[in-house]
């Protein structure tokens, strides 16, 4: 297992572009974090809008620049919903992100998520069971919750790469980011990150953000992940997890004046 | 074009009369803002409900205080339960406001929106691109965001004003609020307030809780966008987007005691 | 009415059961109190996953360690996904938890939670109107505020605990828990409590979660009310709402270090 490091300038450069940039992230995600995901991408300059109607979906995943996909509630008329987001991506060019929530034990997304493979997702960010589960391996964690580590997860996760077309980005203690080729790594991070409901979900919505930047698309991705542990950890410091989502939201939104180098 | 300014006296009235009359208001909003708009209208003594099935929709509208139509995440299920309330709300004096979230460019939030106008709005409350879309100007904005100025809008808000029967509230870094012959003006606010999500439809919940308040409607209006620019100003004060949350509510909370004067 | 007083060991005692089981607690509530509930259930040390169509949910309660049925924002095809549920779970030995948010006046919500009683849930956790309206005295209150103390619901509570075979938690500004023969009584909280959303409603969740804990259920349900006043109380000196918030969920978070004794 081979995987580079990122440098702190790698992840301010991805602070820097969103900034520039401002991508308009159409997320079709989860009720539960939904808020907490619109506000960190609010914090790094992008532009999130949740459109959910299969109808709307379809015109407004034409016209953003990336698009979210997040199973963690999912139901049949939002999978109807997802699907119409994303054939709609494919045919406008709009990269889009698959967050397979849970996959494993649970029917309706696993069988899904496996569909929306052969659509080719641009980027799946996911735990060290999710992706394991998804590439085939193994039943899934215990609920959203992981059971395995990242670095366990990393061969599945670069065969899953390599079959879907899509980077993937296998997140826990240490987050591993891989075309198949090439691998990143991304340390950093706090506990307390487990304490928060959403940091991972919010995560996905920040790689689909930086799908639709310019540049190495496995780096960017990787900035992404490094981001978030810098700012996770900042804000973790001597806090509670309540006092952490404040302070993690303002970590984020000063990551671009170059302090986070 | 001529608007008064709101003086802070009024603006500590409403805040006020809000507390004096705790109105009762049915929520029907978007997944995303949910329970900040909860919080906001908590923090001001009034009374949010969120009920949503059609058939309760129609009977908690008949009894609430006020409605608040927000087409956010709409879908065709929400839709349907949207008319019911505003049907059974018209049917027994109940004031209803509409926030015409993102319309112009998506088909089922448009036509929906369009519809609702034939229903008489109390007051609707949207930004500029969502005013002028909806008057008919315009194709819309980039999402959430609007991509036009609110005194550029101001004539389309006094027509719509005038054709709908409605109080029209057109927000930005400026909010303008008519009734098609007066116009008020309401000043202050922080960019900020921009980099967190639902601040613009936690105010449409506001300007619904102040349909139900006595005295001049106009005047409560304008004195719903001037709290909520005055408690942004004060939160924003040297603070990143996720402290400014908290500082938000806490500032709402105080705004009845004459401080805000 | 004798009712004894919970001792703040019980209360220590709880937390600390909650760290060492960390119960997966499957939440099927409102869309209003996702993200609190989840935040409040971490900041203990349990686990929150709230997975919401009928075959997911179905398979996910038979592996949960605990249920929660919330009907706060109730639809036809959410009833019909939480009775799927929990019809699992009790085939499958799940203790499973209502909260049955403003029954009484509206229609959907009273006929499903009165068909629930019949499924015998192991607790329930309203306030006064709530469980009068359930065991069938009232009309239920206004949305979702209580018009009625906890004292004056404790005969119902207690009628509704002997015939429905749950412990019935009656809350307000003095929790009253009951299994139809004993009566603990939990003190403490701060209005402000009020004018936060969902301290009820993640109330009802921290309940379902000590559903899942060994020993005597009714004093660690009771234990779970006291907790939760606890550190409102602590959170709310000199706060306004919105400060209140991060400083509960951190006060949850200290809460088994023995420092609540």
């Amino acid at each position: 297992m081979q995987a580079d490091l990122l440098s702190p300038a790698q992840r301010t450069r991805v602070a820097q572009l969103l900034h520039q940039h401002t991508p308009l992230v159409h997320c079709m995600t989860n009720d539960v974090v939904q808020t907490f995901t619109a506000n960190v991408l609010l914090a790094l300059g992008a532009s999130p809008a949740m459109v959910i109607d299969a109808g709307e979906a379809a015109q407004f995943s034409a016209i953003a620049s990336s698009l979210l996909i997040n199973v963690g509630t999912l139901t049949q008329p939002r999978a109807q919903a997802m699907r119409a987001a994303v054939e709609s991506a494919n045919h406008n060019n709009t990269p889009w992100t698959l967050d397979p929530v849970a996959v494993g034990a649970l029917s309706l997304r696993s069988d899904f998520c496996r569909d929306l493979l052969l659509l080719r997702p641009t980027a799946i960010r996911g735990n060290a069971s999710e992706i394991m589960a998804l590439e085939g391996q193994s039943a899934g964690g215990r609920g959203v919750d992981t059971t395995d580590t990242a670095a366990a997860a990393l061969p599945a996760a670069q065969r899953l790469a390599r079959e879907s077309g899509a980077i993937v980005a296998v997140t826990g203690e240490v987050d591993y980011i891989t075309d198949g080729q090439r691998t990143l790594m991304a340390q950093g991070g706090d506990p307390l990150m487990t304490r928060v409901v959403g940091t991972g979900c919010a995560l996905s919505a920040v790689v689909a953000a930086c799908c639709a930047l310019p540049g190495d698309r496995l780096e960017n991705i990787a900035g992404a992940c490094a981001l978030m542990k810098y700012a996770g950890q900042q804000a973790a410091h001597g806090r509670g997890p309540g006092s952490f989502i404040p302070a993690f939201l303002d970590a984020l939104y000063v990551m671009n004046e170059g302090k986070a180098v």
